[in-house]
């Protein structure tokens, strides 16, 4: 199987490239959406390519979302995406494959949600919020070292990107009082999000070893954040009305098989990790994507996800450790992902305070986050 | 209409009386399950009887969940009511309703949960909690009495009452070091819920005195919480996996409309409230719910929900006034109900403290949360 695709314009370089191959929903004429793979600048019908192809599978995206497919073993998604490697780069099929490829336009989330969890797994964030925020206390709390902190976001309130994100409203402290009004301090948090499939049953733990089989593919998230609204309510129960008014993804979920040569270990780690979250001896779960946080149209940052402490496989484990199952179409998200330099932040609020930027969202601000790996070895070669 | 039905064996005064009507989902002989609805110690097959009597609605109730009927206006759940309190009392139709009705057997959740919030809205058991935890600080965080906190839990994690629960994972603090095993503090707290429908867009809060349109009814919550696993990860996003193995809800979800006699009051305040919050000049959204919490066959607790600070309809204000919107089958509980005495605690943490339990639950320990309100006063005359 060849690398290279018969799709006009799509070299071995292309970002969305015959490597790539990401799932989306995009609109239909009558106000639906169906599924697509995205090469190049076009998408390819994904249910009609299976109709024509590969029958057997049609079934599974014949919705507007991926949740049936999610809902298979992960060989079946693999079946999938070598079935659709092999259509976009075989000449033979091209005749039948073509006519199903069309411009992109509008795009739309291409997963039912079930539980969003958000994590907290890069170091150089936390320790730059710890010192912000508590200038007199060691930068990370003591747990940090020992387990991936995440808590429960809201999934109704996820949206695919492109959707214009309202300033929250809500309570601040100011002084002794309380104010109400739009949030002052509006922020984001570049992020690295994971759709989950292959759903487990109450009591069954999955792995750090068997998180390949559930991780469906990898997406950006852009974790709003309304920073005033945040600081006064957060204790002791965590983050509520502060992140929960809006949640952005990309409309693209990239495989995670797509990032067979992006893989690359996490950094060392100084505190001893339960058997549970001990990666030493597996295979490694960084990922080399590197984010790249763009603010009216001038790059203002470019956070490393490789430096992330901890990994995909890690959370996972440590989110169903304690019997919690999984359903398909489930996200979790990094956290935001900031690396060791002032302007490798993902946030507003430590690059502002890096004098990077000078503050938080104006109202009209368009935010756009890119993230994208080394090219392939084949199109190196 | 009379509030006597027709049912044999049910009078005024039956719990279960024709003033209650919950909705709830029965197993069918084929491993699927339907919708009905209980009066005394029967249920009413809810598509059957529509299909009947009131075709127009049928569509919304032929499905083994609510969701279909939850994502219509509240006009449409009154009527269905009204109609059901008919059809019970109505001995003209009683030939065409009383083969509709039939033992209970299993049951299942009648709805497909979206996001799951809880509050922690009893001043007695987040004063308590906080003396335990913090004796050296005041009781009650700063923020306490300015908004009900809340937070996100797992909703792939909520299952129907009388699901057996496993002791969950995870790690917990041992001196400088971590432990990882089975939970050795773990906890119940009883919760009252309160199942969304009517749902809203993005941007769209929904105010104090509209929350009797979204609010489809009101069930029983205990939200299993592994204290030792909760203590060690909580700071700062908030409880996690000390909660997310896993929250039961009772089978039957009972009409807001049938707490009518019920509404009361809530606690006075002697905080100022923000204006989304200020109820001082609307109906009365405490509701006169007595709760018994029943540890293998003898009564340990009967926490008062009138003892609540903050009502429901001040926390779906709360939820939603930075613009986040509800989707049909969303479901937020109050937080652990406690009252002002020792023994109306909610949880076993707060019972043991006081000496009325002896410890957290052993393996095979079974929990029974009941919940009623004052008979209605047509039995009472």
């Amino acid at each position: 199987m060849s690398l290279v695709t018969w799709v006009p314009g799509v070299d071995a370089g292309h970002p969305y490239g015959v490597h790539n191959l990401p799932y989306g929903a995009v609109s239909t004429g009558d106000g639906a959406s169906r599924l697509v793979v995205r090469i190049g600048d076009v998408a390819l019908d994904l249910a009609r390519a299976c109709e024509r192809l590969l029958p057997e599978l049609a079934p599974l995206v014949s919705e507007p979302v991926l949740n049936p497919l999610l809902a298979e073993p992960a060989t079946t998604w693999r079946r999938l995406r070598v079935a659709l490697r092999s259509w976009l780069t075989d000449e033979s099929v091209r005749p039948v494959v073509e006519p199903l490829l069309a411009p992109i336009g509008r795009t739309h989330l291409p997963f039912s949600l079930g539980d969003y969890v958000d994590f907290y797994a890069s170091e150089h964030h936390a320790s730059a919020i710890g010192r912000i925020f508590r200038p007199n206390s060691p930068p990370l709390p003591e747990n940090w070292k020992h387990l991936p902190i995440g808590y429960h976001g809201r999934s109704g309130t996820v949206v695919v990107s492109g959707t214009p994100i309202a300033r929250p409203h809500g309570q601040r402290r100011v002084g002794d009082g309380v104010e109400v009004g739009p949030s002052l301090r509006l922020d984001i948090e570049a992020e690295v999000g994971f759709v989950l499939g292959a759903g487990t049953r109450l009591g069954e733990p999955v792995a750090l070893a068997d998180a390949a089989e559930h991780v469906f593919g990898v997406c950006l998230v852009n974790d709003w954040s309304a920073r005033d609204l945040q600081a006064w309510e957060y204790v002791p129960l965590g983050p509520f009305l502060g992140k929960s008014f809006a949640t952005s993804v990309s409309p693209w979920v990239v495989p995670l098989d797509a990032f067979h040569n992006a893989r690359t270990p996490p950094p060392p780690r100084n505190v001893p990790l339960a058997s549970y979250l001990d990666d030493a001896a597996l295979p490694p779960w960084g990922l080399d994507i590197a984010l790249e946080v763009e603010l009216n149209g001038t790059v203002v940052s470019r956070p490393p996800f490789p430096a992330m402490y901890w990994t995909a496989a890690q959370m996972l484990a440590h989110m169903t450790v304690n019997g919690a199952s999984i359903r398909p179409g489930d996200l979790f998200a990094s956290g935001t992902v900031s690396g060791p330099e002032p302007d490798q932040a993902g946030s507003l609020m430590e690059l502002s305070h890096a004098g990077v930027t000078s503050s938080f969202l104006e109202d009209g601000d368009e935010v756009v986050i890119r993230g994208g790996c080394p090219p392939p070895q084949a199109a190196r070669s």
